[in-house]
């Protein structure tokens, strides 16, 4: 057990490293040369330019006005300055709603720490269950956090019904400040989409599994299955084609043309010596070969190849796939197509609200249904061997990982690695890299997972990611870390074990994690949200891609990667915190503070990064709120079934019906926000629907919503320009191939977030 | 352990009650004054008359024509000849769907029996496990019935490898099946829809928790709402009147005029004496007086009550209940308000299809959403507590219902219990008789509590009420049965016991327990069917009514009560048949041909009384079907955990992983079933309703849909005639009460069961 010293250190310890970060990020966003890193948001946003290019060479890099470095935190005030209505317009609400929730981290624990604090803590301390046990068993040693925890309470004792009443009181307080915020989300979510001005998805339904009809192409069959159906409301569609292998080819094309833009620039800085490349696997072996003509022969053998295949996939029947993006005349009659059944069989003509043009998944439109649910039905099974086995691949890829094995596959390292020191550090530390390999890699697997699983919209992809991630953690850092062992050893264990035993083996251990916790707070929570706002690796790989690839201006835009809210790994590490908060807010509420400072950090934090860093890729209006609220509950049924089994441990067998309330309480609790809150989230109504609908009638009569529709849903590689896809024309109901170069109509798609007038914003990024 | 005499004794008993049975229902059936008993149906349908009066009086009572009983069998082929189309039309689709299940269960369970006795039964038999335990264990003795059980194969013994494999192969047979049923019964449903004629429910649609409005009446909110919202859609409304009290004082009239009928039947026979009553509770004390005035009177008074309450009710905006049912003028546009969400609050204008008007409970329609949800809460935990504690209120009220307190409480019975016998017979039978009446009211119980949690369609009243029914059969009976003690206590032990450690506790009583089922087979499946058909109770209760209170052919046809499928009672009894055979085929397969004849009679017996007696109330075209399909696959899953706990104690706990991998496949497949077909039985598809409105715009142009509407859903005791419900009327859009007699319109309603022609039909009615 830890004593309260050993806290202090490491408290201080990671105090200092997340000040150093902090430092660090206050001296080097002061740099120019850094000032695409540290606020991309506004390059994106065309508000800023590059600084001013007046003054000595030098200044372009380094930051000489010395002034500028005495208010180490003045962009502390900037973060928290912008109000959260011009935050929404900025950043979107997404951004805007996830910095909601370490709010309500605050508004959950503020008021509990302190009611914990006054009534909790002067129970636990005055408990005297170790004075006791210290004069029985003088060879246990407690620590002085132990005599602030239940632990220190003797069993059977009548002051544990202090505890019982808390469990109740949080419960309702967190229930309460939940709701509240469910409905304040719900408000600003309805608020935003009603505001919104007109985009693609509103009037746009995608339809997938089109039967397949042997008088008519699947394009006609759409068409006329919707203008019977909806006769009045059918505009235009879209068919969906299968691009995969030129999206490849476009891909590759970038990848080859930056290798030229790098050897072109090599040989501009010395002209003397022309570079050269080899020819075989990453330019490491093979003929050498001159590298600029290498380059530029690849690059055109390719453009043909991709003109090829841009024409068969435009020409051949085969690559349409049975989906389309059908559009509406009216927002109304999307809504409608949206939420009704379409046909009897209900796997044919599946009909949902199109995702927004950047969130659609391109690659998966095209799974058929039955396939689908083989999919889907492997995938739970893979999770569940990953979350439960998770251990074993990684100990035969650390077994295989030993010295021995890699002196046979590379002989050649052999002397280096006989070497005493090499050998063990090698020994020593390879097995914790591929721990920490796989578990930076594990959000990438569980994507690829649920890419497997078929969704078609980026935004669905990293919810599913993200419930399948809080399930791995919540299995094994939370369970994990609680009662030793793998988890696929825990499994083994609870199945042997009887259903009401489960919540005492678990609730035994929880005091005794309490400081062990608390360092992993300050170690993730603290140091690792102060990591953050530094940015090592954007600025790392920013500037290498500046030195070695930028030539103009737009590839130094290019070359800026402003990231974004990495919301299916964020938000499931975010609820361990709530879980934490909630276990322990009864059992050593000591941990509290801990919580309560990282929410406040991280709320800050965020809040500056969305505003000057991050630039989401869609938009979903807050679409996820529904998981937030359901895991934060789960934590909540968790924390109350810990207490149930701790305290029947404690003699206080009595508490368990009183206890047992709680969960179905909290069940329920959750089935009514479902039904009170979620359609929100899911369905657009059709009395807002009408009411936009009328006031586009009457402010924009002339509109020609088909133009305004044209393109939108093109895939994206179409869009670059050369050619276009063939588009159905009504009046003559004919394909023609309209193949002029257009300019890109990227720009007019994104929509939602629109510049504010640069006098107003510039005030937030100093 | 029963011998196979045992068995044959048992099932010679119950053959021949069964027998009897019949036997007793072919001679009733054939005299004059039982058609009305036995031949309902028809009679509803106006295709039967009395029977002919010519020949003597006694015909008219009894059948004296001896070539008749000869042929005692005579119905059977006659239940079997109506073709399956010809019996929808007649009797509607869900009582041609329910008895599909008794098929389903033989097309099920034919070749399962087949295969298990091909396989299973000889190694079952050869497996000598009893062989060596009996030269072991002299003093045990073993059933025959338990040689042809898997309990004859030793443990560890390569044998079982044939149990598994049969596992599977039953496992993909019964989802195979379960498929190919779901699919004809969703086609059959889609059918039936498709060739429905016009009904009131195909337009409307019922709206909840409409918001009040200041400015606006209720109705006028409503018709403005869906003015904007459904524009062309929209036709007219019909508000929703609180007229409960109303309905109570027309059931009270219809009472006291039967008691009026009795009087005066009773007059009519003795004129010389007039018949007298009591003032008093149920006529049993009080002052004497004249019972034809008295009645008279009071029907008088109860008259003019109800017309007061029925212009209170008109009159008074209080009895306005925020729902209401909506009309549109297509059936699309019914779809579409009836699948959509109307407003930003999910919780404000709820729409959903309008129950047919038959089916709408309308004492449920004015409860507001966060009632709904407490009640619902309420309810589930009385189910919890009803199911796990049933015991318990029996308990008590055996312990009151001993002599002792029988003797307070009534003490002049005191001199007639006192006597030995009587006593001995009520200690005996008491307590028994006790538990016997709480099984016979439980489903009325759970249909009260299903009505407590709010459900507006008696059809969906009736379905969460089987739905609770089958849970508490899968506890108390199954459960119950093959794990003694209750149900509380045993889960107490369950949660006492490791989660691995249940299904070996019920798999090893399993075998144990086969008798036990044969004969609950025989008692409640092939004598208790037999039963049915003879319809004891309705003969009694009929000829009683005839003699006391039947005067005109009117009086006749109301005396007449055809009863109706008891859906939520028969079938969840029903699925405790799949249940067995499902657990029972791996493990003794002998039972397998005790379940196949009681599917087959079932069949038989309920397929004649489908033809002839019962007059279902509503229908919903087979909405059920997702629930059976459904609970079998919940009796698959169990079969399957239970062989698995079974194998684990043999010894072969190897076989686990492999047998695991059944249930996970029939979850999977139940989700697949769930995407596959569900929604056909949930939703209306906007394809079938432009089909059906198209056609009718074409082949009736000049419908005036407004006026069809009109009456459809009026509360029913509006119906009756007298004073006709305000009306808003589209031209004047002002309110008038439109108080002319009207006939009722209950006849044009139904509009589904149309009577086939007398000759065609009369043939199955022998």
């Amino acid at each position: 057990m830890a004593t309260l010293s050993d806290i202090s250190v490491s408290a201080s310890i990671n105090s200092l490293s997340a000040f150093l970060f902090l430092v660090a990020f206050a001296i080097l966003r002061l740099q120019p040369m850094n000032d695409r890193v540290y606020f991309p948001k506004w390059y994106i946003k065309g508000i800023r330019e590059n600084p001013s290019t007046s003054g000595p060479l030098v200044k372009h890099f380094v930051n000489l006005d010395v002034r500028m470095y005495i208010r180490l935190l003045n962009w502390v005030p900037a973060a928290l300055k912008m109000p959260e209505p011009e935050l929404i317009q900025h950043a979107g609400l997404d951004s805007a709603v996830y910095i909601r929730i370490y709010l309500l981290g605050l508004k959950i624990f503020v008021p509990i720490a302190l009611l914990a604090f006054a009534v909790l803590l002067p129970v636990n301390y005055t408990g005297g269950n170790f004075n006791i046990m210290s004069l029985t068993m003088k060879d246990i040693t407690f620590g002085e956090i132990d005599k602030f925890s239940i632990s220190n309470v003797p069993p059977a004792s009548k002051r544990l019904a202090a505890h019982i009443v808390m469990a109740y009181v949080f419960t309702f307080w967190t229930c309460y400040i939940l709701y509240k915020e469910y409905k304040i989300v719900t408000d600003m979510r309805l608020h935003f989409l009603a505001s919104q001005s007109r985009r693609p998805d509103q009037f746009t339904v995608l339809v997938r599994n089109v039967p397949s009809d042997p008088d008519e192409s699947v394009s006609e069959h759409v068409e006329h299955f919707f203008r019977v159906n909806h006769p009045h409301q059918y505009l235009t569609h879209k068919m969906v084609y299968n691009a995969n292998k030129l999206a490849k080819m476009v891909d590759q094309k970038k990848d080859l043309h930056n290798r030229l833009i790098y050897y072109t620039n090599k040989y501009e800085r010395k002209p003397k010596k022309r570079p050269t490349t080899k020819t075989g696997f990453w330019g490491l072996w093979g003929k050498k070969i001159d590298a600029i003509n290498y380059y530029t022969e690849e690059i055109e053998k390719l453009s043909k190849e991709e003109v090829a295949e841009r024409e068969r996939v435009i020409g051949d029947p085969e690559a349409v796939v049975p989906a389309a993006f059908v559009s509406f005349r009216s927002r109304w009659g999307a809504a409608v197509c949206a939420q009704t059944q379409q046909t009897r069989n209900p796997i044919r003509w599946l009909t949902a609200w199109a995702p927004e043009p950047r969130d659609v998944y391109w690659n998966n439109l095209a799974i058929p249904f039955v396939e689908l649910n083989v999919r889907k039905l492997v995938m739970t099974v893979a999770l569940f061997g990953l979350i439960f086995c998770f251990m074993i691949p990684i100990a035969i890829v650390q077994t295989l990982a030993n010295i021995e094995s890699i002196e046979k596959v590379l002989p050649f390292l052999k002397p280096l690695i006989d070497k005493g020191s090499v050998k063990s550090f090698i020994q020593g530390f390879l097995p914790g890299i591929v721990l920490k390999i796989f578990l930076l890699v594990l959000p990438m697997i569980l994507m690829e997972m649920s890419k497997i699983e078929g969704y078609v919209a980026v935004s669905d992809l990293e919810a599913r990611s993200a419930g399948k991630y809080h399930l791995f953690l919540l299995v094994n850092v939370f369970l994990g870390s609680i009662v030793a062992g793998t988890a696929l050893q825990q499994l083994k264990e609870f199945l042997n074990k009887s259903a009401s035993e489960i919540p005492r083996t678990v609730g035994v251990s929880v005091p005794m994690k309490a400081t062990f916790f608390i360092t992993y707070i300050m170690v993730d929570g603290w140091a690792g949200v102060a990591a953050e706002i530094l940015r090592l690796v954007p600025l790392v790989i920013y500037h290498l891609k500046n030195i070695f690839l930028v030539k103009t201006e737009k590839d130094r835009d290019e070359a800026m990667d402003p990231g974004s809210l990495l919301w299916p790994i964020t938000e499931p590490r975010l609820q361990l915190y709530f879980l934490l908060g909630l276990v322990y807010s009864t059992v050593t509420p000591i941990l509290l503070p801990f919580i309560i400072i990282f929410f406040a950090f991280a709320y800050l934090i965020f809040r500056h990064q969305i505003i000057n860093v991050y630039n989401q890729k869609y938009e979903s209006a807050a679409s996820f709120w529904p998981d937030v609220n359901r895991r934060i509950l789960i934590g909540l049924m968790i924390s109350q079934f810990t207490l149930l089994g701790l305290l029947s441990t404690k003699q206080a067998a009595n508490s368990t019906p009183v206890l047992i309330v709680l969960p179905i309480l909290t069940f329920w609790f959750h089935k009514f926000c479902k039904n009170r809150f979620e359609s929100a989230f899911r369905k657009f109504p059709l009395q807002d629907a009408m009411i936009k609908d009328t006031l586009e009638r009457a402010t924009e009569p002339q509109l020609d919503l088909k133009a305004y529709l044209k393109d939108a849903y093109t895939h994206p590689v179409f869009k670059g320009g050369q050619v276009e896809l063939m588009d159905i024309d009504e009046e003559e109901d004919e394909y023609h191939l309209v193949a002029t170069k257009r300019t890109s109509r990227k720009g007019s798609q994104a929509g939602t977030t629109e510049g504010s007038p640069e006098d107003r914003t510039g005030i937030y990024a100093v």
